[in-house]
Formats: structure tokens, sequence, C-alpha cells
């Protein structure tokens, strides 16, 4: 075999918009996904190869279960970029970690989140429109984007998925992107408009949530055995101001 | 684009035999996983849209577990009536919880999984049929449909799946639902009696283990130390009492 | 329909060198998913029947996880060896506890892990190379294919996954196993001759990572407070020579 055979086996470097959009949504996710390996709740004493692996799961693992519902060859796999920008927005995470000597940074973790989770509603939709799929697929897919790779950590570290449970919207949000550019695109909204338009009213949304602790309702008739304990999560703002002071803590 | 464009988008709405049957299933497995995420084992402070997705996931789950494993579209994303059915199943299931102030009912969430067991295990089983596996796949594929969408509910509460411990038969009636419509399918009846035949037995052997609490053996040489502990769970016969009657408990 | 018909169910029974391969890592794996759903910290009062589906699970997770990536019917659905091998390893699985009454032989157990190990990376590499992938998803499909059985027990027994905490090397060595057989295929090594010196190289690497105690490391900085407790996993030469002798433990 020739060395030009062999260098075919790299894959495709091309990246279009679409692809674009997605890799940016992969990229934070694993970040998101090497933080998250290391808060608290989510500890098991994951080696480095482990922590890696658990932001490959985020970064990919949304964009991997949307393909493969579509029945297609992941993207994440036919396009080198996915594990090789996954890998390295995993080793910064960890560099981070260890430079600033916060294992876990709520407030940069959730900024972060909300800042990836529209792209990745923005690809999924788009992908179920192209494919044909009813809305209401098209909707699913763009919540199973954004949100399949944590709940694949979730479940990895043995926590009731965030889909589930209260998140500040979560799981709505991603509804809410996907069912804006469904709308826009049905619209005739022209691509760029119709990506930017979505990505800013979900970021703004999710942002709003996190700052103000917004909540999906748990069911009204919840018996009072049941009802959530536990202290509240803090909000971003707060989150924020501690990782600003570390020493105030 | 043009109204009939976006209408388009609303998929299929045509519904052959096969897709009755298995929007059948769809629709009262999503029913249960409502009912069964306010099971206390299994209940985590899910909000109403975790509810509502569980529900989705216990619907849809098994169907598209089989679908993709014999490389199709799932048909709970080419036809809306699956997603539909089982956001609806939920809301009913969440409003007659409400409305009878019993948050979780015992006896007809297992009356409802007896019947809705062996429609995804024909439907499986013909489908892998179609795809020309051989028998032993055959079964396989028919014992995922009924039982896959339970299998992500429990992974989900982070209890053991019930395919695997003591569960009055669920995948053993499974297994016997998908043989028996196979061999009625090689002698050569026809598509409705070997669908009728294959209801009413399993659905009957089924109730019969719940009855009865039949249970599949754990392995003869089980330490004493690693025996089952706990209270047996109560017979379907005792449920239905004590669901007829509440305020006796 | 006729026996001819009918018996063409029953698949194809024909056996090239790719499906041998695949096969005795499928027989493999199946056989230590037995023995490993019986060792105490993933024994959750399975049933026999549970056993086996534990076993069918380690055996062919991992081959349909790889398929299902790759777009294709799983191999293990379409060639009935799969799942008779499967079943038939998961019995004498069960027998071996039984008559020797060792429920769990920790020293055969990893001893057969590691062989199985680069049977099944050499498989998903090449299978992945044949789908034409970047090299850097052969590599990480080599990994899946090994190890995604394993993942989906663990997960079922509620246990972290070895794949994320210190497993002397496991996914390491299936890494290494990958890389190692893409390698020799892109310079040219005839399949037979490749496969044979993957196999030795990474059954050698990950028995001595067994003998030894290697691992793959924790994170430098991770806090005192997160750090591993609990007393180290055995060496491989301590658990078969306590198996070897069971009355001087």
């Amino acid at each position: 075999m020739d060395l030009v055979t062999i260098f075919s086996y790299f894959g495709t470097w091309t990246i279009g918009s679409l692809t674009a959009i997605d890799l940016i949504a992969a990229t934070t996710n694993a970040f998101n996904g090497a933080l998250l390996a290391r808060r608290k709740d989510h500890y098991r004493h994951w080696t480095v190869v482990g922590i890696v692996l658990i932001a490959i799961l985020g970064g990919i693992g949304g964009g991997v279960a949307r393909d493969v519902l579509l029945n297609d060859i992941p993207a994440a796999l036919t396009n080198p970029w996915y594990l090789i920008l996954s890998t390295l927005a995993a080793i910064v995470a960890l560099r981070i970690a260890f430079t600033t000597g916060q294992k876990f940074r709520e407030g940069l973790f959730q900024f972060m989140t909300a800042f990836a989770l529209p792209w990745y509603a923005i690809i999924g939709a788009q992908k179920a429109l192209n494919a044909g799929l009813p809305v209401i697929a098209v909707v699913l897919i763009g919540i199973i984007g954004p949100t399949a790779g944590r709940y694949f950590i979730d479940i990895t570290a043995g926590v009731p998925p965030k889909h589930f449970i209260k998140g500040e919207w979560f799981v709505g949000t991603a509804a809410l992107a996907s069912v804006l550019y469904v709308a826009l695109y049905a619209l005739g909204v022209q691509f760029y408009a119709a990506t930017l338009i979505t990505f800013l009213v979900a970021f703004g949304v999710r942002l709003l949530a996190l700052f103000r602790g917004w909540e999906e309702p748990e069911p009204p008739d919840t018996p009072d055995d049941l009802l959530a304990g536990g202290k509240p999560r803090p909000l971003l703002g707060d989150a924020i101001r501690e990782e600003l002071n570390p020493e105030e803590k």
C-alpha cells in the first residue's frame, strides 16, 4: 500500500457550515464532560484515560445518537476532527483544573453548557428535516443531539440523568431551540440567520434559567414523602462570584 | 416554502396493520412508563417533563432499539403517531394519578404491562422475519421490542433492570410469544390469526405468572449470602384488591 | 410455506476468517459475562435467564455496538452462531461454577478477559478500515468492539464501568491493539500475520498489566478527599494461586 492510500485513511478534512456548527457543539460538550467528570457528585475515581473517554462520550454522544437514529454512519466517525477536537478539549479542561487548582468550576461549566446546547439542537433539527421526518420527530432529534451526551455521562457516573430532574430547563431549552429553528425554517428564513436567531434566543433563555433558578415543575400531586430534599443548586450568579473569589468559599 | 411542503413535514398518517399493532404496543408501554416513574423504587424527583420523557423512552424505546438493530430509520420517527400517542398516554397517566390520589397503581400497572408485552413481541418477530434474519435472532428481536423500553427506564432510575432479576417471567413471556409467533408463521397461519393466538397465549401466561408469582429460577448453587432478601412483590390479585379498596391499606 | 423456506430462516452457517475471529471474541466475552455476573460487586440476584442475558449482552454487545455505528445489520443477528455460542458459553460458565463450588473465579476470569480482548479489537479495526473511516475512528471502533459489552454489563449491574476507572489498562490495551493492527495493515502485513502479532502483543501486555497491577494514572491534581479508597484488587498471580488452593482462603 502506498502513502497516498494510507493518507486517505485520515478521512475528509473539509468542513462545511453544518459540520462547523456540529464541531462547535461536540468540542464544547467534550470540554464540559471533562469538567463534569470531576464534579463531586459525578466523581468515581476516573483515570486520565477515563476522563478523556467521558469527554468523548459527552462530546460526540449526542451527535452519534442522532446519526444512528437517522440511519447514517455518525459524522463523528467519518470526519476525524470530532475525535481530535474532543480529545483536545478534554486535555484543556484537565490543564485548567490543574493550573487553577479548582477541580470543578460550576460557573464556567454552567456557562459553557448553556453555550453548547443550541448548536447541537440546530444541527439535529436541520439533519432531521433533511431526512424528511415529521415535525414532532424533528423536535425529538433536536432534543437528543444536545442532551444525549449528558445522558451517557450521567448513566456512566450512576446519577439520575439531568434530563428527567430539575436542571434549569435543560430539555425544555433544547425543545425550544428545535421548535424555533423549525419555525424559522418553515418561514423560509435563510440558514445563517435562522441559526443565529435560534442560538441567541436559546442561549439567552438558558442563561436566564440558570441565573434565576427557573425549573421545570414537579407533578402537582407529588406526595410530601417523595418531595425533593437536599439544598438547592447554586444560581449561576453565585457560582461565578465564588469562582472568581475562591478564597471566600 | 409553500404550505403544502410544510404540511408534508407532518409525515405519513396512514396506518397499516403492522403499524397499528406497533402503536398499541408503544402507547401502552408509554402509559406504563409514566406510571412506573412514580413507583417508589423508581422515583427520583422527576419533573413533569421528565415523566413525559420517561413515558416516551418506555413507549418507543423497544421499537427504536429493534429498528436500529434492523438498520432502519425507527418507525417511531417516520410516523408521527408514535410520539403523539406516547405523549398523550403520559398525560393520561399523570391525570389518573392526580384524580385518584394514588401515585402508583400496582394492579393497573401489572395488568397493562401484561397486555402490552405480546404486541411488541409479535411486531418485532415479524419485522425480523421480513429482514430475513435466522430464527434465533428473530426471537431475540422479539424479546428486545417489548422489553428494551423497560431497560432504558430502569437504567435511568438506577435500579437493576427487571429483565435480569425476578419479574414473573418478563423476558420468558416475550421469548414464548416470539417463538410461538414464529412457529405459527412457519406453519403458514394467516397474520391476524397468528397475532390473535400469540396475544391470547402470552397475555394469559403473563397474567397467570403475575397472579401466582411464578418466577424464573435463580442458579441452584447461589450461595446463601447472595440469596435475595427483602419481602416478595405482591401478587397481582392482592394488588388489584388493594387498589379497589385503597382505604384498607 | 415449504421446509426449504423454513430452513432458510436459520440463516447462513458458513464462517469466513473475519467471522471466526469475531466468534472467538463473542464467545469468550459471553463466558466472561456469565462469570462476572456472579462476582460479588456485580451480583444483583440475577435469575438463570438473567445470567444468560448478561452473557449475551457481554458477548455480542461490543460487536453489535460496532456494527450499528458502522451502519450495518449486526453480524450477531445475521449469523446464528453468535447467539448459539454465547448461550452455550453462559451454560458452561454456570456449570463450572456449580461443579467447582466457586461462584466467581477471579484468576480464570482475568485470564479469559485478557484472551478475549485482542480479537474484538482486531475485527473492529478491520471492519472500520473496510468502511473507509479515518484512522482515529478506526482506533475508536477497535476500542468499542472489545469493551462495549463490559460497559453494558457494568451499567446493568450499576457499577462504574471498568473503562473509566482503574482496570489494568483495559481500554489502553484495546487502543494499543487497534493502533498496532492498523500500523501492520498500513505496512502491508498479511492478514493472518497481522492478526497473530496483534493478538500476541496485546494479550502479553494485558497479562503483564494484570500480573503486575499496572494502572492508567489518575489525574495528578486529584484532591485527597477524592482519592480512591478501598483495598487494591488482587494481582492475577495471587488470584490464580488462591483459585488453585481454595481451601487456603
